[in-house]
Parts: C-alpha cells; sequence; structure tokens
C-alpha cells in the first residue's frame, strides 16, 4: 500500500493528518491556514449541514445571510466581543489592485483605493447582525426572531490544523433575539440539546454538557453552554456552544423594543454554533490504525460493492447481480457504491475503502452468486460475514443501525472510564500525564486558580456539568472551599 | 396599505426595490454595496439551489470547498482574468487590530501585523482552485475532475442594487478540468442545457441560449455561452454563463497530465455559474404592481391559507377544518402557511400575501365551511374561484401546476414579441428608444463596431444565438458584410 498510515501509538499527530489527507477529507492548500475540503469531506459536511438544518427548522428557525464583512466601528461596539476576537482579525482595507508600474505582469494594490473605514472580515456575526436587528426589532410583536446562517468565517489562528483549527471555516450561527431572560435562556439550553442529540445519535460520539468557567465563556456571552467529547488520545474537544448573550449586544447596539404595556427595554440574546471542526472530532473519535471509520447515519457512502472477477466472462455474471443488490438497497434509501472499475484489484480497493471508512463492503465473486451468497464486512469491527442473497438487504440495513450503535457504545465506553475523580494535586497531574481523560476535581471557583492551573498543566476547566452533584469539597490546588466538581482536561 | 409599491409604469427601478424591500428578501446592510438576505428571500433561493444542486449530481459533479483568499501572486498568474477582475477587489492586507493607542475603547489596524504577501477575497476562484487541481492531476486517470462549490464572492462594485449587482454575493461555480478539448466543449455545453432547462421549468423564465461576443467574454475564457432573460422593462439580463476555458489556467498553473501513450498536455478547462442575482431576475420577469409574483416550484410558501373569523365561535371550527385542508395538502407534497394570528385583519394578510407573491391564497369562512367550500385566488391572474372542499387538495395541486405553465407562457409571449428584427440603423436605435427588447441585426463582427454601437445606445451583444441562422447581409452600423444577425439589447 502506497497510502500507509501512521499508528496512533508512533504519532497520534501524524496518524490525524494522514487519515485527514490519505482519506481523501481535505487538503492543504496555498493560503496559509486555509484547507481545500475535498469532494469526500465535504458530502460528510452536507449529510452533517443537512440533519442540523431539519433538526433547526424543526425548532422553529429560518435561515438568512448576512454581509461577509463587518465595519470596524460596528466590530468594536461590543467591546468585550471585540477585544476577544480583535487579535485574529483578517482586514480588508483596499477595494482594487492595478498593474504595477515597475512590471506590467504584475498587480500591486492601488493605494487611491483605500477604504475610507476598513472592513474585518467577519470571526463571527453579533456585531453585524445585531446592527441589522435593530432596524427590525420595534415592539414584541417582532419578537421572538429565530434566524441561523450556514457561512465562513475568518479567524487568524498561528498554530492551524486540518478542520480542527483553521483560518477560515465553515459553520452555523444561530442569533435569537427575545422579549424576556427566560425565554432566551430556554433558547440557549434548547440549542444545547439539539447539538448534544446531534452528536450522540448521529455521530455517534457521546458528549457531557456543561457550562463553561469565565475564562472559557464567548467574548460578550453571559454564559456559555457547551458540549465536550473525548478524543483517543484523552483530550477533550469542545464540539459546539451555544451562548447565553443577556443584553449586551442589545445595548451595544442599542436595540430596544416596546412591550404589551408600551415600556420599552433591552432585547435579550443568544447564539450558537458548530463548525467543520466537527470533522476534525468524528475522525479522532472513532478511527483506528487503518483509517477513518464513519458512522453510517452519516456516512457519504454507506456501503460499497467490490466485484471479485475472475475471467472476462464472469464481468457481466457479477455485474448484473450486483446491480440488482444496488437497486435493492437504494430503494431502502441505503447510499450505495458499486465499484466496478478495472484499473485496481479488489485488494487494492478493500484497503482504500477501509481507509476512507465506509461502515460495509460487500464483495461479490462468481462463486458467490453460485451459492446465492456474499460476503459482508463491518469497517468498525472487521468482522466478516457469509451472508444469503435472498435477504442481504434486511441484513445490511440492520448492520447499518447496528454499527451506528456500537460505534456510540465503544465511544462512550471509553469516554466513560476515562472520567477520574481526583483528590489530591499529585493525582490530579498524574491522571492528566498518564491515562488523560476528564478529571473531576474540586476548585475554588477563581479565575486565577484556573489559569494557574492551565500554566502548571496545560489543563482548563472543560466544562461545570449541567446538573452538577453538589459537594463540599477543597480545591485541587489551594485547598480553598469548593461546592462542587469541574471537569479538567488537556484540550484541543 | 402602509407597505405602498411605486408601480413599474411611475419608476420602473423603484418598483423593482419595493418588491425586494416589502417583500421582504433582502435589506440593506451597514456594508457598503452588501445586502442581508432575510429569511423570506433566504428560503427561495434554498430552493432555487437544491434543485440546481440536484442537476449538478445527476450530471456526475460532486461539491467541494476552496479558500475564500487568493494570494495575490496566484491571482495574477492568469493575465487576462486578473486583467479583467483587478479593479474590483477586496484585499486583505493586515491580520490583527488592537487598542487604539490614543482612544482605548477603540481598535486600530496593527501595523505589525501586515501580511506578507496580500490576499484577494475571491471575485471568482478559477486561480485558487488550478493552483489546487495541479496537486490532484498527474494522468488521464485522473480525469475528468467534476467539482462544484457553493460559495460567497466579492466584486467591488461601484453601482450596486440588491440582488442584481452586490458586492458581495452567493453563487456556485462550477469549475472542472478534462483530458481532452471535445470533453471540456460537451461539458461547457451540458451545463448551460442545465441553466437553460433551470430558468425554463423552474423560475418560469424564457431564456435564449447562445455564445458571447469577444468583447462580453469571461476574463480568460476562449468561449463564453450564455443564457439570456428578458425583463418587463425590455432590459435584458444574462441569468447563467458557462465558460469554455481552454488550456489557458492549465497553462497558468502548470497543469500537465499523461495521457494514455504517456505523453504529457495540458489540461483542459471549463467554469460555469449562477448567483443570487437569479432572484433579481425572478422578481422582475414575473411580478406586477401589487407585488411578487412567485412560480409554484420554487416558491418558499405555495398555498396561503387565511380563515376569516367571524365571533369567537367560529375559530375553533375554522380551524379544525383548515388543519385537515393543511395535513392533506402537506400529504401531497405542497408547502402551505395556515395564518391564524389574531393581530391582523383578513384583508391586511390578503394584501401581504400578494405582496410576497404566494400563488395560491385560500380563504375560509364560517360560512364557506357550511356551504362545503372555500375561496380560492391564484396569485398571477388574481382569479378567483369557489372550490368544493370535497376535492380541493386536488384543485389545488392541479392550479400550481397550471400557474407554473401559465407563466412561463405569459413570460414567453412577452419575450418573443421583443425580439425585433431590424436592418436599418435608424430602425436600430428607434426599437431601443421605444419598445425594448432583444433587436436582432447583423454586425460585421468586430469588437470596434461593438464598443461603438454601445457608446451610441447602450445596447451590447447579448449572444449569438446557438444554432443562428447563417444569413448574409450588412453590418447595421458601418454597412460592412455580415454572415449572421446577432441579439443586441440594453442589458442589467
Amino acid at each position: 500500500m502506497s497510502k500507509e498510515i501512521t499508528s496512533r501509538e508512533k504519532d497520534y499527530s501524524q496518524w490525524y493528518i494522514d487519515l485527514v489527507l490519505k482519506g481523501e477529507l481535505a487538503d492543504y492548500s496555498a493560503v496559509k491556514g486555509c484547507m481545500v475540503i475535498k469532494p469526500y469531506g465535504y458530502a460528510l459536511w452536507e449529510n452533517m449541514r443537512d440533519v442540523l438544518d431539519k433538526m433547526f427548522k424543526e425548532t422553529g428557525h429560518q435561515n438568512a445571510y448576512f454581509p461577509l464583512f463587518v465595519p470596524k466601528s460596528l466590530f468594536e461596539a461590543e467591546e468585550k466581543n471585540a477585544e476577544g476576537f480583535a487579535k485574529e482579525c483578517a482586514v480588508v482595507t483596499h477595494y482594487r489592485l492595478k498593474s504595477d508600474p515597475e512590471n506590467k505582469s504584475k498587480l500591486i494594490v492601488d493605494p487611491e483605493a483605500k477604504l475610507e473605514e476598513e472592513l474585518v472580515v467577519r470571526p463571527t456575526s453579533e456585531a453585524i447582525i445585531w446592527n441589522t436587528y435593530k432596524g427590525w426589532i420595534q415592539s414584541y410583536r417582532d419578537l421572538p426572531i429565530l434566524v441561523n446562517q450556514w457561512a465562513n468565517v475568518v479567524r487568524w489562528e498561528m498554530r492551524t490544523r486540518l478542520f480542527l483549527r483553521t483560518a477560515e471555516f465553515l459553520w452555523q450561527e444561530g442569533h435569537t433575539a427575545h422579549a424576556t431572560k427566560e425565554e432566551a435562556l430556554e433558547e440557549t439550553k434548547k440549542m444545547l440539546e439539539v447539538y448534544a442529540h446531534f452528536a450522540e445519535e448521529y455521530m455517534a460520539m457521546p458528549v457531557i454538557k456543561g457550562v463553561k468557567s469565565a475564562n472559557e465563556r464567548f467574548a460578550g456571552a453571559e454564559d456559555t453552554y457547551c458540549i465536550e467529547a473525548l478524543m483517543q488520545d484523552g483530550k477533550a474537544l469542545q464540539a459546539g456552544t451555544s451562548h447565553f448573550l443577556g443584553q449586551n449586544f442589545a445595548k451595544a447596539f442599542d436595540v430596544k423594543f416596546a412591550d404589551k404595556q408600551n415600556k420599552l427595554d433591552y432585547v435579550w440574546a443568544t447564539s450558537w454554533g458548530v463548525s467543520t471542526r466537527l470533522i476534525g472530532a468524528l475522525v479522532m473519535a472513532h478511527s483506528d490504525d487503518d483509517g477513518l471509520i464513519l458512522p453510517p447515519k452519516i456516512a457519504p457512502i454507506q456501503v460499497v460493492i467490490v466485484p471479485v472477477y475472475k475471467g472476462e466472462e464472469s464481468k457481466p455474471v457479477i455485474d448484473e447481480r450486483a446491480g440488482s443488490i444496488v437497486r435493492d438497497l437504494k430503494a431502502k434509501g441505503v447510499s450505495v457504491k458499486y465499484d466496478n472499475d478495472d484499473n485496481s484489484r479488489p485488494g487494492w480497493k478493500f484497503a482504500q475503502y477501509e481507509l476512507q471508512g465506509i461502515p460495509v463492503r460487500i464483495a461479490l465473486g462468481l462463486r458467490d452468486i453460485e451459492n446465492n451468497q456474499a460476503e459482508v464486512a463491518r469497517r468498525d469491527t472487521k468482522e466478516k460475514n457469509t451472508v444469503s442473497l435472498d435477504n442481504i438487504t434486511e441484513y445490511i440495513t440492520t448492520l447499518l443501525g447496528d454499527i451506528q450503535v456500537a460505534m456510540y457504545e465503544k465511544a462512550k465506553q471509553y469516554r466513560d472510564s476515562h472520567i477520574t475523580e481526583v483528590n489530591t494535586w499529585d493525582d490530579f497531574v498524574s491522571v492528566l500525564e498518564g491515562k488523560g481523560g476528564f478529571v473531576s476535581a474540586h476548585w475554588d471557583g477563581t479565575s486565577e486558580t484556573e489559569e494557574l492551573i492551565k500554566t502548571k498543566t496545560k489543563a482548563t476547566i472543560r466544562c461545570i456539568p449541567l446538573n452538577n452533584k453538589q459537594e463540599e469539597g477543597k480545591c485541587i490546588l489551594t485547598g480553598n472551599v469548593s461546592k462542587e466538581r469541574v471537569l479538567f482536561a488537556r484540550a484541543y
């Protein structure tokens, strides 16, 4: 095999990059920190997007589209948000190029085409959207506004990694406006539930729902709710966030509404998002040293059929039988590919589809057809079975469901066995250094202590789980009083 | 009505703007030349996108995603393309903001965060894509590449108009790579047919398929194929383009492939795109002085049901009957809205839904239910009929089909009656000044003459129709020999 994958044991980071590049999900580009999402990776994103979009619409949201650019004066209006993103903003300063007078075939920025006001390429859209909402909201009748947008955003990161951290990425960002604090809080939590449901049911990736500490909160939010997943190297990954923004943006952009008593008040806000980062999480949550393992519910191709020809005369026989299996599976809503490309051998195809994580592979030869059977291999466990062609459609549809469940159970078992309660600093450090995963420990509730723990161990508070057990204890670092445990981890 | 629409007669441009703003398709934004696409307008775009996307996939294409930014050195590689777009490029020069030392609550561009090489915000993606294809193509086995992307692009226009010409717009751009010239040409024409089919079958908008003259060709193309539509003011609108790029980009980015005989040659290319501009075309092709008229096949809401209450006790009766009509229609795949909002009166709702172009309106009162009937109004002709509730589902589904056909026929009749053959300069000018529409006239084939005609009349050659009749004649302006007529028009 030319497409060798580095093992997790040998170099986990390189294993991840190998999977993304050789699994044909994405590619590097000529632009520092920006990636090309290849057709196979984009098909995966489309499936994830379509499921999420349906969930958003079922919960009453509509899509819209707001400008890519944010004028600097709007961007800086909500100070905390602006401060949080200022260091990673791509800025448009000119609107024209012209021929280089010293080299006619080259272009230079036309100094006479300088913008009066610089434009920030959106790192997030609260500013441009709340400036727009000001024109849309007069009274309680205009509320709630439940809007989402699918868009690209840019955050100029110095250290990037395909999908996990790129300068440009694709995401959705919901931005809602409400008449009351209670309704906004309810929306924040509702969308967290949507994200958790999506992660667990579709990505087969268990998540912990919680709320962020002040240090890890979204810049401009009153509270950030999150779902946290665990990767196979024991590091956590924030998979989605839902922010209760209070009245911060309404105040920054002077967005007031008249209630039923005609009393004016600022509007309450939420925002929530997930991004192509989820693809990175998906890769790291499930895959193995032979390649990707994708959950059937979002895999671009759920089943691949590989013919094993023996002489030219076997081709029409196998092609015909395979064609009927393809039709039957498609009729059941299964996405299936028949790969009868003559240029590669079955063994090469088997390896390639394993690498690309296609959940089920069917191999079909002349002898198989004579015996009215086929060899069916599942990607997750690599188990192979000989299956009668009489009921292969039912077998496959059941198998796809089984794989989805098994992937979730396996990931959950790993995650659950990697939440470790510790009560001493030594144990805290030793779990982080050794076993990894989430460490459940007492913390005195101060930002200073959290910061100090991060400096000493690179671990951060991933979240304070929802419905957390209240339990008296002593802070793992300072020994000060604590009323509950929180989850620490090193994180992506 | 507070939402009064300027009549076409009085001010056609203002009529268009009124429809877009008051029909809630889009809104102005704080960024010069950029629009906000509102939920109703975006739902329309989603429907158009979904139909097109399906057509692209059925013709063998896959979606992918390439970076928003193009390094200047790549952008300038294909000289004609670069020259064509240089004057309208938004340019990112810096990657960080910082606090203004003179006013801590403000931000300034950090002069120390200047990019080594400026980044152009993509006005079109040939450069970044062909630079990527270089890494993907070695031999004929890697061809064809049939890729499309849905994306935002930026062209810094000085004079903008909602949907028709905006600094940022949404579009799809197909970029394909082929081993032979013939195959690339075939692809170019195939996608033109896809666009024409979409415009006529879904947008109910007749189009003329043709090829552009050199003056109107896409910068960097060997040939630009186009579909041209006619608006109600007699101006033409280019609704989609499909470019045969020859080997221009392959040469600029040194993309060669080895054929079966292992001989190296440059790869052949096409690109093709349609954009949110189509929404502007749709508005102007069909609407009237009362508002939008949307074709059923892409309307966000196909049917609206408005209850006409008479006293509180009529509400549950009407709501229940309407609910069953909604269920029956939805079961037939019809998108339907039941508007029982108490805050507005039926008359206001009728006007609002007329303004928003919903194809069919059903009004339902207590007396109607007693008589087992409802009043059904079609938006395009404003015709109203009393329909038995027994077969209202079949009536509506048939009616939606009828409206789709009628809208196309009406637009086609208008278009066909606005193609005028002229043989003298005086007639040419007088048709342009008076009746408008396409003018079919002889032209001597030179760019100079075309330019001169444009200067004198503001008319350009919209296209040389496909399968154009060959006919000897004399150029309308110069009297020089011509071998065929071409279509001139003033255009958007």
